[in-house]
């Protein structure tokens, strides 16, 4: 297949672009190279350190192709569209804290997701309805109801009357209603246009190699661990590699589905394999498990001990506002019925993300500033 | 009260800037006077001449100052903050056929709308959470569900757990999407930041005069008849006068809800006389009662006959992806609580609007061109 990875310079964007070319698919990546601003501007660096695009893409041996450009502006689908089989869209700006720093932060997250969102939308109804689109959402989006969480649409009852309708979201920051304006925007268009659409809506991502950033120094994904840009388990692992103690946001009650990063590529091929029909927005709960922070925290203080590493928990003051003790039984069934087979474990991959960080502790202790959380929701 | 009205140059802007000064407020209108070119843009003008805002503003004997500014441009609200007691914000970009007309007008509608809302909640955070904000929505973000239509929370009840949800949404159109989104960050930012939100979901508004439109023949508001801005009695109205058949969609067996201009005021006095607590996203739905499409079609025809204009009906091709035949039965109990009690008749209504065009028949004739829906949705 000729396949578009938007976003293909990010933390999943490199993996998933490196690993459907290795797959044997011919790769279109696009990318503005913003995150690599976004988490200067914070104060911080990949740990990892990371060649430039174009570099990654000369050291990749497969069929990559690299267009440097930002969707969020763009009108120059026509051309990246021709003989496109499917489309994956890893370009939104992905962190709830970058969004909740200011006004011009959550406008300019507004404009970046929903812009670019647009742009593909009238381009796939423009030049070829029958691509597969298949978009990152968040799991972020429900936020945490007292009842089950479907994937997509659910039997809605109410005052004796039935429906089918979208499950109805809770976004909890500028970032997340971002993806909830562009998850309804992908299904309005879908339905009106006649689009295949699938969207993903993922976990919290964790996790450093998959099997292609492992063949090469010179391939590795970034890796955030700042308060801004990393993901929970991530930061995590880097605060014991720094020698700081695991900082649980209020009482670490919180649960949230994980996945890793090599489990996200086998939920993309599945994706892949299978298009919805025209018309039909599929949504998909893209996670591994669930766990709750204290959970994780234990986790990751377990794996520290078997590689002789101190791993203090603290708990801090919540900067987000959110419910820290709540009822959580998200549904990943469509995956799983797809044949989705979580790989690994969690210890595997907690001990994976340490051992390969270590030799990064002077990175990450450099940005040191970086690492707590500053930016406040009230 | 001092009050700041966005987009005070409107259809209803205009109406309810004079209608709160007359009621003796202190009124503050904002508009950058968008509407008069979008219109131009879509070959049309207002049915009935209206002055420029501030030749308007000096007509009016009450207290209003005007700002020729455009919010989602906007950074100046800490000065227009001071000793503001309420806002009322009918800035949006109100019509879904100027946002499906091309990828550019649904990127301005976003921009516009979301943009614009940003900017009012990060000020109402930073300057003042305790000025009531009382915003513009649509009953159009419900779609036409098979279950009752609540009023924002209603309880959610899913494999055999309940939790209390806001209704789920489902936006038939690139401006029924910008006021969800602005809907959804209104109640993230009112929970989050302790504001005080009056959302009211309106019905389709018709009519053409209030108490202040008749004092002076500079006073009245816009009137728009074209496909595009023209809201459905008031297009019928005037291609009653233009001597055309109403068009009705499809077969007319939609049902919406109306009110008129009239009450529109009685609702907004209403909310302002009971402001929400601090971080209480208030919802009602506003409207009088509900009609089907071709009810109204026949009502328009009754009042027709008795000015003795012929009026036959026409069943034209339906240009939007809508249901036709469907359940339809919102509630706007919270508004029936606080006093709301209708005013006046369809037929009256109906017939105030038919003579007030009669004379500007030449206007509407001028324009016929732009009288058609031809924006389509696919």
């Amino acid at each position: 297949m000729k396949i578009l990875v938007l976003g293909c310079d990010g933390y999943q964007g490199w993996p998933v672009t490196m690993h459907l070319a290795e797959s044997g698919h011919s790769v279109v990546g696009v990318d503005n190279l913003a995150r690599r601003g976004w988490v200067k501007e914070v104060g911080a660096w990949s740990a990892i350190p990371i060649q430039p695009l174009l570099k990654r893409q000369q050291l990749f041996d497969g069929d990559i192709s690299v267009h440097l450009s930002d969707i969020s502006e763009s009108t120059y689908f026509e051309e990246l569209f021709d003989d496109l089989d499917a489309i994956v869209h890893l370009a939104e700006q992905p962190s709830a804290p970058y969004a909740m720093k200011d006004l011009d932060h959550a406008k300019y997250t507004m404009r970046n997701n929903v812009d670019g969102n647009l742009n593909i939308l009238w381009a796939l109804k423009e030049f070829n309805p029958d691509i597969h689109f298949i978009r990152a959402g968040t799991m972020g989006n429900y936020g945490t109801p007292n009842v089950d969480i479907p994937e997509g649409m659910f039997d809605l009852e109410y005052h004796g009357r039935k429906d089918r309708r979208y499950f109805p979201n809770s976004p909890g920051s500028y970032y997340h209603l971002s993806k909830v304006h562009t998850y309804q925007q992908c299904a309005f268009a879908t339905k009106t246009w006649g689009l295949r659409t699938s969207s993903f809506m993922q976990g919290v991502i964790y996790g450093v190699n998959t099997e292609e950033t492992r063949t090469h120094p010179g391939l590795p994904t970034r890796f955030d661990f700042d308060g801004v840009f990393g993901t929970i388990i991530n930061r995590f692992c880097s605060q014991v590699i720094a020698g700081h103690p695991l900082s649980v946001y209020g009482t670490g009650e919180q649960k949230r589905a994980f996945a890793t990063l090599e489990n996200t590529l086998q939920s993309i091929d599945l994706m892949l394999a299978n298009p919805p029909d025209s018309g039909i927005f599929k949504v998909y709960n893209q996670f591994d498990t669930t766990y709750s922070i204290m959970e994780l925290a234990e986790s990751v203080q377990a794996a520290a001990e078997n590689l002789d590493l101190d791993c203090p928990i603290a708990k801090v003051p919540n900067p987000r506002v959110e419910a820290e003790s709540h009822y959580f039984n998200p549904s990943n069934q469509n995956l799983l019925d797809l044949g989705f087979k979580p790989k690994g474990s969690l210890t595997e991959e907690l001990t994976d993300v340490m051992e390969t960080l270590l030799p990064m502790r002077e990175r990450i202790v450099a940005k040191d500033a970086s690492i707590a959380a500053k930016v406040k929701w009230k």
